[in-house]
């Protein structure tokens, strides 16, 4: 199978609603933009949330880190180009590339997904279901970004709380991996976007929140200047975490 | 000119993070498309933000009622079908149809716009600047739901408060027309959209708010167990109405 083959290219504009108030993209639309790359690419190969569905399975988005020298700006076309770089037994990291409206590559995107089985809840050994089916897909382009690292909070005061809406809850009941991202950006006063950009932003889901859940924010500066993030749920006197994140600003 | 090109038609997915937990279309999402849809019929006719801009004028969206029997399910496809209804001096009225997969009209939508200047905020003589320019756009494609209605919250106890962050805030500054809609509908329980659908929502924006405002929900039930909101802004000892909206569940 050829390279190009491999690499599927889907095209969008930044909507006026779409925008923060310095006119860029959010992160939020771009990670969404990106997950639904992500489902098309997969659907057109024959891994699609909908195949996989019938036969009691799904993808469930493990990490997301995407790293960015630009956004596009309201109602500038951008694509999103994206491909599967590697296939272990209960992993598959797909990569991504945010190309702005003049087809200069402004940003890439590394994701690692997990195959779940619907029944059981646990996760699927990929190459014993799907053999080298998936790893046909494999493409060797570069995505010249870091992995997603390791985040730690030490910190056990939380800096913000929030008790989960209607307007957070997926299809699965859970609140959407989108909503995490806008939450854990509004932590940061305007002020922060104001003078800085967002150079890299980094997700790890942990466990699923539910509707009506207070969810814990936790907040740390590292010495680097880089933001380490922890969203905890409040389980009675336990707290559970849910996802960690890190930001880049610069 | 034919009725046809009157009307502007845009096709759409429901993607995946955009339904609810009952797998539909949020309400946030179709008035976004909503709104896109305005705004792409404006400037195929050359009355779009862009080309008013430059002439320091901008479009206001004063009132949007919406009417379903039906919306769009994940991964389905639908198209939203816009005309402009009439023109008065200060305000125009412009009209949606939502149509389902199967070409079926689902449901309806009235919008009421005024056009600003950006130097004086004030309003514009829509007649006197363009003539019949905008007249000649008008369709006669009947709208067969309510227009907006009279809103009236007398409830002085508010049901929730939230201080606007980050997300929230579009490229003027001001609290986004979209987020809004989801506040609104986040002062409901879940188990009410479990039980009911939104059979007519509908919005009316008085005034703006900002980053950091203090916004107070207040929400009452009325005879019809329709419920009417207000969101009003604390300014010091004094609040300022935003915006008003019904819900009507069914």
């Amino acid at each position: 199978m050829s390279k190009d083959n491999k690499i599927g290219v889907y095209n969008f504009v930044a909507e006026p609603f779409h925008v923060d108030f310095t006119g860029k993209l959010t992160m939020g639309v771009l990670g969404n933009h990106l997950l639904n790359c992500a489902g098309f690419h997969a659907a057109d190969r024959g891994f699609g949330i909908a195949e996989l569905n019938e036969n009691h399975y799904t993808w469930v988005l493990s990490r997301l880190a995407i790293e960015l020298n630009d956004m596009p700006r309201r109602y500038e076309p951008f694509s999103i180009e994206t491909w599967v770089e590697s296939v272990y037994r209960l992993f598959t990291d797909r990569d991504f590339a945010l190309v702005n409206k003049d087809g200069e590559t402004i940003g890439y995107a590394r994701s690692v997904w997990a195959m779940m089985s619907m029944e059981t809840r646990k996760p699927a050994d990929l190459i014993a279901l799907h053999g080298d089916a998936l790893g046909d897909y494999v493409c060797d382009r570069e995505c010249p970004i870091e992995k997603p690292g390791r985040i730690k909070v030490a910190q056990d005061e939380p800096v913000a709380d929030y008790v989960t809406k209607y307007s957070d809850i997926d299809i699965n009941g859970h609140v959407n991996s989108i909503k995490y991202i806008e939450h854990v950006l509004n932590l940061f006063p305007m002020e922060t976007f104001e003078a800085k950009n967002i150079r890299r932003f980094e997700i790890a889901y942990v466990a699923e929140s539910y509707y009506g859940d207070t969810l814990l924010f936790f907040k740390e500066e590292k010495e680097d200047g880089s933001f380490d993030i922890e969203i905890r749920k409040q389980n009675g006197d336990t707290q559970e975490v849910i996802c960690r994140s890190k930001v880049v600003l610069i």
